[in-house]
């Protein structure tokens, strides 16, 4: 049973950040709450997402299974404005959703979840911790798009930094450590990642967000950020690319 | 002979009106006003407007007929801004249509209406009379876009509804008794109709306006509103598509 | 050596006039300011530029040569708001260009410019002057643009005219002596022109920008308009196409 009624940009910061990664998804419910783990098919990147009870204006569930096809969501979304409930529920017996928002009703079948298994998160001891606003890594995602398809990440005790290379030109990103909201880094640690899953994940987080980014050298990255007016976490985990000398 | 003046606003809500189902029409001209008859090439919608002369700034004319190109006008409309006046002007001995906007001058020949005719009306005796503000059925239209091809529109003496039905997911959009303007329904009322046609006249219609439909079984819907800020009526027929069971 | 700030409006201004002909352009630098010429590849046009040191916040250079791929420069101004500071330094050890604006910092390869001659400025005797606001200009454009390649631009002792004309339609754009800012013009002077030339730079000239132009029989337009707050003056030449009887 899942039964529960949320703000339209609550739901919108849920999907956009999954659908980063995934069309369809495995939420797992239960009385406390909604989490999800998912890869994406090329298994380069991870999302471990929490969301609290309290992010949905009414919430009333068991512990059940919901296979949702992202993009119907998102075409719900499109019928409401920012502040409007929508509500939504389970229709055990026909397998299906149903939505509310305002006089529309949609009812969408849910999607076969049997084959979607959890993807196990992995413990990375990860040395370097900075804590930025999302618009200042947003600038640097912009400023690197037109030069190369890789993004190094590089944090040192007295900042951070974005760099692409191209090869004819080069982009950097260099905020000092008074430009971010926090740093904890002894050694310089610097890894390269694709930039369309890098951009993808972060013009999905909300405008006014800290991100906390954790970074090693040549191992993934964990950024770490809330949703849902701070009820919802999301660990995003994404593989680095190996350079080849 | 015809001279007129008119709003920019006017005009174009007249041209958005008649271009959802020909390119080219033929307005029919008199003293008192201006009517027009039309319907698509593939004979499934009708239209039959009236415009007072009133709705004009401006307004003198003989009995002639204007045979116009919708999309010349729109290109004129571009050059416009709300609240500007157009004035029209037919040249008869070029047998063009001469448009000043400003300090611009658009001349265009008039389309040979020889093989034009006006279409008959029918006469239909529709049971149920259902009238909603425009933007009620813009918002049902626009949930259903991702479902079907096709609506149901229904009218039952308790509230008014479309639904779409596609082959997983469906979309209704429900408006109880005090959700509409009026509702004259004994029995209920439900036809089927293509999503397209419906879609392309209602989002013609200026938002604030009030839509009269009047709806039978597996029978054409009539459209009524009025255009030119009151001084112009349209009345929109749509033939229905007969389900097969 | 070139060292300069400017107000990333100022840049924006330049570069949207010149890339309305080329693609990659040669500046030349001098302690006083920077002068560009080019032609477009089809040598139909001509651009004669010339950007006062006051136009730049700051300013220091040698006698030197920039070429410049001018998509890149779009790229950093992308990032910009206006009202910021731009930063351009030319590193001439590895012939790049290193432009910073906020935390970003884009290094560019330059183009080499020994292939880049200045083209010689043809020395014209055009009777008819008419100084007029660019809106005006950006409406007559506008209005010619369903209708025909090609606009006449006419001066005559009581005004200007912009007419083009089409197999059914035609348009005209009349501004009578009194919405001219000025006009000299003794005997009616007229020229056809490719309609996308002449309105590509049209575009490219910032509203309220007074343009004049000079003008004569079958003879080519020159424009002449300030850029960067009046610091910049900007020499258009046109060629006309002769019209076949």
């Amino acid at each position: 049973m899942f039964q529960a009624k949320v703000k339209s940009e609550t739901l919108k910061g849920i999907v956009d950040v999954v659908s980063t990664l995934v069309d369809e998804a495995k939420f797992n419910i239960d009385p406390k709450g909604v989490t999800l783990k998912a890869v994406d098919p090329a298994h380069v990147a991870m999302i471990d997402m929490k969301i609290e009870k309290s992010a949905f204006e009414e919430y009333a569930a068991d512990d059940t299974e919901l296979g949702i096809d992202l993009d119907k969501i998102k075409e719900v979304l499109r019928l409401s404005r920012s502040g409007d409930i929508i509500s939504l529920e389970q229709d055990e017996d026909k397998n299906r959703l149903v939505i509310n928002v305002g006089n529309v009703t949609r009812r969408m079948n849910l999607v076969d979840t049997s084959g979607m298994s959890d993807p196990k998160v992995p413990n990375l001891n990860l040395p370097a911790k900075v804590a930025v606003a999302s618009e200042e890594l947003q600038k640097g995602i912009k400023a690197a798009e037109s030069i190369s398809d890789h993004i190094a990440l590089t944090a040192h005790p007295e900042g951070f930094e974005m760099v692409s290379e191209g090869d004819t030109d080069s982009v950097s990103l260099k905020l000092s450590k008074d430009q971010l909201v926090s740093l904890e880094c002894k050694e310089t640690a610097r890894s390269l990642f694709p930039l369309d899953y890098f951009s993808n994940m972060i013009r999905a987080i909300a405008v006014g967000t800290v991100v906390t980014m954790s970074l090693g050298n040549d191992y993934p990255v964990k950024l770490e950020f809330s949703i849902a007016d701070g009820r919802g976490t999301v660990n995003y985990l994404l593989a680095p690319r190996i350079e080849s000398e």
